[in-house]
């Protein structure tokens, strides 16, 4: 049942979640701005050199910025014709933990900083722009993510049972003198070790130690191959079933609720969330072709 | 022949080593539990800080559970139906590597640490939480890297030469001076570099040493991809195998005594070690399609 | 309309802009030999040992070179045909930037070091060896980086989203104290370590630091695999379609005003910029096939 | 036509050439000992620990590797049917330069060390050991490197003029005050940066020096998919090509004089360079097939 047109919240609702009238731009180009404002406050404020001169303006404008996006949350859950279902959607999650860290400030020092998480919120920068596209190929590498979960969890099990056990084995060789001060800081070492990051704060000194450090570092730069394998092969065949569907438009019809865009042509109310599902003339999204030539 | 359905040695067999009775299933979840908790108290007693306080309640624990292990061990060699099958096995063999590091701290200080390999029995979690896609993807996975082995290891023996070659050349370029002690420590530069792990321990200081090293890293680039193009073309065609065969369930009748899994539907006996199979009432596991939506 | 053929602008576009006559050939392989000489000098000068003894000779050397470089650019601008489409070019860009440098050095010190971009201009060198099979080769690699252009830039956006958020929570985690002095210092961290460089002169030290960090050391290493995928998946289909059209020769027409190489065969003007392309005999060039034995 | 098949020649040639002989696989086998021996004691004189109490033990040893290696070559010079396609070929390259080192020693101290090189030798075992599964191997590794030498080229010169151009931005940007001593070094610095090694002996310490090197690492991160996608690209056709062509056995005779093993079956002499083949009795191998199940 449509909510009454005319109603305040109704309104509000046309303006904060969808992108078709030019108060709803006007809405969502403010919040993209503001978000980066608030991000720019942040790292400014982390700066020692610029948070001397200028931490109480920074402190103000970061109040301000937590005040707007609170009113703006709720607003959200107040407009949202499935509250509920707005709260449990991806984005209705990162819209609360962007303002939870200024709360959280109150108990731990700090952790305002990790405001920075707001940053997830620019991702909707990629409904107002239109840019299907991306959003195809965002979707596709998600999608490859997703059905190769199994294997890399299996994978990263592998990886854990290998870490423990190399990194027990070097601290029983190289021992607290060496750096390997407890089987904890061994297991971050071969961790180091094995995805080749290798900073050097930790190093095998003994022969031995570093004879078993040579075949961590030989089992890693295989074992690097795996991950690779099921993505890729996961990816080529999205890609291939990309080309397939590339016609029928399903994955452009959005839902502005909670932004699922899995909906069938014909589909007036999203299967998720049951919203209203933006009309046919505004969905209809022309598909730049993918050009052939690069120059 | 099956043995007497009554006996104390069946009763132990069907707790111990099968999945499908109340008292297996609480025997394997205690299992899980004691492994994980003998690896915490490893683990807590690796880090000064907590040893130092705790250093003989964990002492104690440690026993404990060495002595559970043990008497478990000999248990499963008891009453199993084939118990040279079962401790040749990958999983009887781990049962007993998991106890024998206690023993060998007697000889060596410190070895007991490397108990942390009963990680590895942890594996038997997938058989009992029937985690069917996890077993088939994980032998996906394995039967990538074993149909390559041949691959890599002709790939290794080049780096294993390459790595000689370079590290040689740097010895004789570099010097112990500049860190290059002997050939083994320049071999171990060399493998730290062409992996890219690059923990800057040793470093060339000299031009003609990083003119050198920078070939290294040039050539551990390229050939990086070469294990990355093995496993690829494995696993894409293991995906393609996998989808085939995936209406006979094949893969999910496990041997509860030797744990290998690549028996006939029509089965009654593990063609490896003899041992009778689960029932077909039990064995029948539903796989779960691979959802072709990710949200 | 052709321009007058005896004309001095024409026959310096002759000598500067074409390869088929003596006289271009010996012009491009002594630009060659004075880009190669003056990056020599650059690289030399800025070698202390070197400069203390031959400042000022190095400095002459500069100079001339930039000269040279200056006139030449400045006639290619006079005798081209359609001198804004080559100075939109790519090598008309790069011909410019290769002379800047020198100029900026007036303003910022140093600054003439990086006339190394003309190490660029080199690229030219592949249309005097008419080495076809290489042009194909660097056409594939380009069009897929191309192609897959989009796709890159979703997972760069990932990535620049991930190293913000684990950069600012290993700032609140680790503190200025151990090194992480701001967030913009802690963002390179995480760059540092998502890409596995992990130079090791900002590293966690407090164990929940470790903590976060192996797993962005994790999260590096699964997501290491995502461009390798996209890229692998668009070159396959590069290679495929290669092979398709090797016959029609398409790509072996290169405009030599503004080098873009995608001309149909029966062209006589370059579709980009409408230069006379090459005459037929000169076009046709002889394409090796690929030997499909090694030894 | 086939040499006196009594003359001392010929019976030196079958020795030392071939492996159909008793006397052949004994020489076979004693001059891989002898190879691994002179290795073992090249390495155990670079350790100071061992040097220091058997030098004069360990410098008569190697003497006497290099006499007998020496002499080696010699009698394969004179009793090979055609002296020069030995010398030539790769394993007669291989030979020569593993006895060099030693007399390099007389003018360049050290340069013993590189006798390591003689490690290249031991590849012959796969002939010994008939390993025709690992020759296969092997050649597909080593044709797929062949087949995308003109885009490995191509991406290599990519990445040198990338590491040229971002070196003298840091040289610029940083100076020789951080580390950033000279061009040469830069560019040393950006090739350790843009391969993931990251040793951390020079890294950037200003802002803008940050900025530049994250846009190097990631840049690095993303171009590092470019020679897998190339590799795995001609892996996966030659795996393709490989089991169609397995029944013909073409890839097992090798010509034991150049070792190139390219021969058709009905051939009796050697296409390179003219020496009889082995005979047929001898050179059909049997295959193993790759077995299907990994337990």
């Amino acid at each position: 049942m449509p909510q009454d047109e005319y109603s305040l919240k109704h309104k509000l609702y046309v303006i904060i979640f969808r992108t078709d009238t030019p108060f709803g731009r006007w809405f969502d180009i403010g919040l993209i701005l503001s978000i980066l404002g608030s991000l720019l406050v942040l790292i400014m404020g982390s700066m020692e050199s610029i948070n001397e001169k200028y931490a109480s303006s920074l402190q103000v404008l970061e109040i301000l910025f937590t005040v707007l996006f609170t009113i703006e949350y709720l607003l959200r859950l107040y407009c949202s014709p499935k509250p509920w279902a707005y709260a449990k959607s991806f984005y209705g999650f990162v819209d609360l933990i962007a303002i939870l860290p200024f709360y959280l400030a109150l108990l731990i020092p700090n952790a305002h900083f990790l405001g920075v998480v707001r940053l997830l919120r620019i991702m909707r920068i990629f409904r107002i722009l239109k840019l299907v596209q991306y959003i195809q190929d965002s979707n596709i590498i998600m999608r490859s993510l997703w059905n190769s979960r199994r294997k890399i969890f299996v994978f990263f099990s592998m990886v854990a049972i290998l870490v423990t056990i190399f990194g027990a084995l070097l601290y029983v060789i190289e021992g607290p003198d060496n750096g390997f001060t407890s089987i904890p800081t061994s297991i971050y070492w071969a961790i180091v070790t094995i995805t080749t990051v290798g900073y050097g704060d930790i190093s095998p000194v003994t022969t031995l130690g570093r004879a078993i450090a040579s075949l961590t570092m030989l089992l890693g730069y295989s074992i690097l191959a795996v991950p690779t394998g099921i993505i890729t092969a996961e990816m080529s065949q999205e890609v291939k079933q990309q080309k397939k569907t590339y016609q029928n438009h399903r994955l452009l019809v959005m839902c502005p609720n909670c932004m699922k865009n899995d909906h069938e042509p014909d589909a007036f109310h999203c299967k998720h969330c049951g919203s209203e599902l933006p009309s046919h003339e505004e969905r209809v999204v022309k598909v730049n072709d993918t050009p052939s030539d690069y120059d």
